[in-house]
């Protein structure tokens, strides 16, 4: 096992990643003494697939189990979902040493995290992500969220987890589809912090989609260790170094709502999200053609999109305006300055930001 | 003016009080840059009242205003409150550096505080308390909180306002119920931690009562200092420090779900709440009955019930049960050991809890 530890002071936690990490969580609870009753949050797919493995992690260490399933969609991100939530995990933790486990992809991580944070203002939870997006990057650093029809991820909290166990055993039951969005995550960490990661991508680029265990478990811990470094630096994104992780998502998460969550998963619109950055990013002479083609390159050996289809431009313009992100009238980007490097620019000609969104839309 | 400062590090803040207290604030939002756009969360009584004069305040500092009404009951504590709260401020604050204030009693500011805490993952706010209660107690601590149908206050966050203004002549157009029921919160400060507070309100009660300058200021200042000086020691209650200002709530807040939030209010319930864990100190040996009859006194001559009506005792044994601060199956009660000191047991028999709620019950 890979053992990555984000350093956040008396809120430090680890991120054990590893073929089988789940058999050790009975006993990480245990030591960190989280509760008694573990409350799991999840999805009945998951729940089928692998309830089993972490019941019997869990009971080995005399731990009770309790099963919430939610629907696997992005609808379940929403407060009427916290809500009925928080009153099932109020009936169920009478008179219980209760935590929260969220055992599913990033919807369920979000709002499990989301739950646990506000339920009597804080009970410990813990991340135990089954998707190759969660374990690569949402699992890790404590962004909790819910959306509101506004806008996605406008609700939610900063609120660390305990501990992060990412097995990759569980990724074996993912789609293609899911892997590939995994993967745009992770060609992020190395467009904007690792050129050495972004060359193993380039090479290994068909291990990690077959899920070999050398290179998925590479993968995982190189991203995982990328991001608690931020976190670490940046807990609360208040020092401009979190922002980095923006990458890709300005564009992204207005293709995703523009598209109405259906047209392109969370991994899709950031692949495509990162061409526009990159579009501006030479446009504003910060990268080199070369640089954009073989980002691409590889997004597109992958199998990602690199273009948007069927959505319409006004419609992401709108979306774009609602980005939480801004502050009052001002956009702000994050930009490439090359492979392993970033700049935030704010106040971006609307003009180049509408030039290089039509480059990136069929 | 008394100026207070609760010390929290990057955090602190400051409480203002005294006749007029308000119109400093838009100079004090401008010093602290929280933003251009004020969202005021208050109910249509508050509105009516105070409206003007907060507006006012604002527009000479040049911040623009805009009013959200919620119902003035306890109910507007919920989660649906909530959602509709946050989806009218995420249409509103669409390109605009938005802040929250929260103007009214208890009820607002609980929600307020909530609704900045999760919107975009914390906004600043900030208490203007138009209420006696909420200016001795709700507004400075930064403890947010909704309501569950299962039980008052969970839901919520720890989540400090960035500055409290206390204007005492907002206090003028409260009912006679409503500023004994803050009282109630001053007398628990006496008790808790300040032998000369809790004498002065003896002899002090009626110019308090009639909310005479001197007196009222005197009262504000002296339990906003208090509470201030504990949330810096101990904001997220780990400590056992901050605990001590739920003297009088364990029991206050069954007698108030028993009661179905309508027969006591509040500052009534905790007055009858403080009784019962004091007749639980007597029985433990831990005062005299001579302080118990002192504080019962003062509780009676602000014109207080000391007793509970019509609300059955086994509906309080049951509320009882599912206080969020008993941990797994411990019930934890803060005791009286003499007015200014306090002792905090776990794991009281529950005949002895009984015998004392009975004691005050009619």
């Amino acid at each position: 096992m890979d053992t990555i530890t984000v350093s956040l002071g008396k809120r430090s936690y680890q991120i054990i990643v590893g073929k089988g990490a789940l058999r050790g969580l009975g006993t990480a609870i245990r030591k960190l003494k989280l509760g008694t009753h573990a409350y799991v949050i999840t999805n009945s797919l998951i729940r089928k697939k692998h309830a089993q493995a972490l019941a019997t992690a869990l009971r080995h260490s005399r731990i009770k189990v309790h099963f919430k399933e939610v629907a696997d969609s992005e609808k379940s991100k929403s407060i009427e979902t916290a809500s009925s939530v928080l009153r099932d995990l109020a009936h169920y933790a009478r008179n219980k040493n209760v935590f929260v486990i969220a055992f599913g992809g990033g919807v369920v991580g979000d709002l499990s995290g989301f739950v646990a944070s506000v339920y009597k203002r804080g009970v410990p939870y813990v991340q135990v992500p089954t998707t190759l997006l969660a374990q690569v990057d949402s699992a890790i650093g404590g962004k909790t969220a819910l959306d509101l029809t506004e806008a996605k991820n406008m609700v939610g909290a900063i609120y660390q987890p305990r501990l992060v166990i990412s097995d990759t055993s569980l990724l074996k039951t993912l789609s293609l589809r899911q892997v590939q969005s995994g993967l745009a995550e992770a060609v992020k960490y190395g467009v904007i912090k690792d050129a050495k990661l972004f060359s193993y991508l380039e090479k290994n680029y068909a291990s990690a989609l077959a899920l070999k265990d050398g290179a998925i478990r590479r993968v995982v811990s190189c991203c995982s260790r990328i991001k608690a470094a931020i976190v670490g630096e940046d807990e609360r994104e208040e020092r401009g170094i979190r922002t980095v992780l923006n990458f890709g998502h300005t564009a992204g998460h207005a293709l995703e709502a523009a598209g109405g969550y259906h047209r392109l998963n969370h991994g899709e619109a950031i692949a495509i999200g990162m061409l526009v950055a990159l579009e501006i990013s030479l446009q504003m002479g910060l990268i080199t053609p070369r640089v954009l083609a073989r980002i691409e390159g590889l997004i597109s050996r992958i199998g990602l999109p690199t273009k948007a289809k069927k959505i319409p431009l006004k419609k992401i313009l709108q979306s774009l305006k609602h980005d939480k992100k801004f502050k009052g009238r001002k956009n702000r980007f994050v930009l490439s300055a090359g492979i392993g490097r970033t700049v935030i620019k704010e106040g971006i000609a609307p003009a180049l930001i509408e030039k290089a969104l039509r480059k990136r839309l069929q």
